[in-house]
């Protein structure tokens, strides 16, 4: 089934305006912003009441109310989404109980049917000293609120899945003792991972050879592109050469799909490990990718 | 010339030994990080002590002295580049005193002889408010430390040249009024200027057709990407309806540069216009080019 989410009043209207074209009913769900407090960085929090997404409660029960005004769509669901890298159940519990409160309501005094209750994603991982809840915690805490009623229940909960399933693999160009600290320049920048640069985000960086040493130094991690925000770490305590491999951790959501070639650098191959196994998923970009879609013009 | 800057003994190393290995001397210059204070966003000062670029003057000084022992090099200039977005020409002043100062004591004592005087980019530019320098004021102040000397001075100033000559234009999708404020949704994103969300920069943005309007309201600018960092201006006084479009200034510079393809979206068309004559430059991506480099495998 295709359920096209809105989260406007405008948007609504679009919808159905385009229903009326094509003469059908089309399927929808609502999103909404259940305005709960939510403890992670500004820029993955999605459910303050000074963010874009979704819509504010009264709004959803007037639409829903209200939904017989929109004779091309089929209300069939509700949605939120309360950010990113949660590592509570809480804010979760707090959303569907203010969006139940409310969907029941509706439901009772209108007889509207709501088929799909969708819980957003957001489930946050370890990075570094995270304690993000056990996802079985998770499960009961919110079964235990949604089980009587009769919704199927959507979550989508992708950094959880893949996020600690990807590594980035770069290997050292230089070490260098500048006169304040020690920067090791690897071959991979800003545009491959930009979530240090844009979240402050932490990422553990390892050799992908162990060896125990008692020579480790505080380094920052470094790229090659031509900013002081190309930094992969800060202050990791690492004795690495020259030549050498290290693994970037946490990369497999907002990794690749984030990343551009700016500095004309190109964007790195993906390679999927299963048991012993390598396979080439992406291939590595080439120079002649980059100006593919240029044109050259006489003016 | 070809001439290849290095910015760390490393890599000055590294040279030599492909100089040695190639049995030519190649043409380098040093990058001198001078560590003066320069008023700009952290991100892109890249001379304090505490950033991975350039060397120290008395790690230059000792290079400059001992270059013999890099016999397969040949140091023909010095390179330094303060930051971006530089509005005063006062650092560049207090840089190259500093720099003349070590070039010309190594030059006397040691009879090195330098070619290229390279003060690198990092003009500021207007964006909103600021009164960077006038470029005949900053060439006055800089040519009367350098006209008596025999460099040839190099200048890089990307952002001077091209920031102000590029608008990315967009078109409004919806105007929504949510309950602390109004927010114009645009088909641009943070995929496309990732500016504002990363420097927290401002860009200037004002409907392609000007008309005049009692009927402005304070608005957030926000794309359709999934994510509360994905606005192109806050709080901006605007008068815009659904199919209105807008054109945000400044983004001649590191704006398609820095651009990705986050959340699948398509990087868009570059059109150059000179006079009254468009021309396309770069064609916008199709969803062909996204999978262009995938694999599909069977593990």
């Amino acid at each position: 089934m295709l359920i096209f989410l809105f989260e406007s009043l405008p948007e609504l209207l679009k919808i159905n305006s385009i229903g009326s074209l094509l003469k059908k009913r089309i399927s929808i769900a609502l999103r909404i912003n259940p305005e709960v407090d939510v403890n992670t960085h500004k820029y993955v929090n999605t459910s303050g009441g000074e963010t874009k997404f979704g819509m504010d409660l009264s709004t959803v029960k007037t639409i829903l109310e209200e939904n017989k005004k929109y004779p091309f769509v089929d209300i069939v669901g509700v949605h939120f989404h309360l950010g990113s890298q949660i590592t509570e159940v809480e804010p979760f519990i707090e959303a569907i109980r203010k969006v139940l409160e409310v969907v029941e309501e509706v439901e009772e005094s209108k007889g509207v049917t709501l088929k799909y209750f969708n819980i957003g994603g957001g489930l946050g991982i370890v990075y570094d000293k995270e304690q993000p809840q056990e996802i079985e915690v998770f499960a009961e805490r919110i079964s235990s609120l949604l089980e009587e009623k009769k919704f199927r229940v959507i979550l989508e909960p992708g950094r959880f899945i893949v996020g600690n399933s990807g590594i980035l693999v770069t290997r050292v160009l230089y070490v260098k003792d500048a006169t304040q600290k020690r920067f090791i320049i690897v071959d991979a920048g800003m545009n491959d991972l930009i979530r240090p640069a844009l979240y402050n985000a932490y990422h553990k960086i390892l050799p992908v050879e162990l060896v125990s040493s008692s020579n480790k130094k505080k380094a920052d991690v470094v790229g090659p592109v031509c900013e002081t925000a190309d930094f992969l770490g800060k202050d990791r305590d690492l004795d690495v050469k020259e030549g050498d491999y290290l693994a970037v951790f946490g990369c497999g959501a907002y990794g690749v799909s984030m990343s551009s070639n700016y500095n004309s650098r190109l964007r790195p191959s993906e390679i999927l490990v299963k048991e012993a196994k390598a396979y080439l998923i992406r291939e590595r970009e080439c120079y002649e990718d980059l100006l593919q879609k240029e044109k050259i013009v006489s003016v």
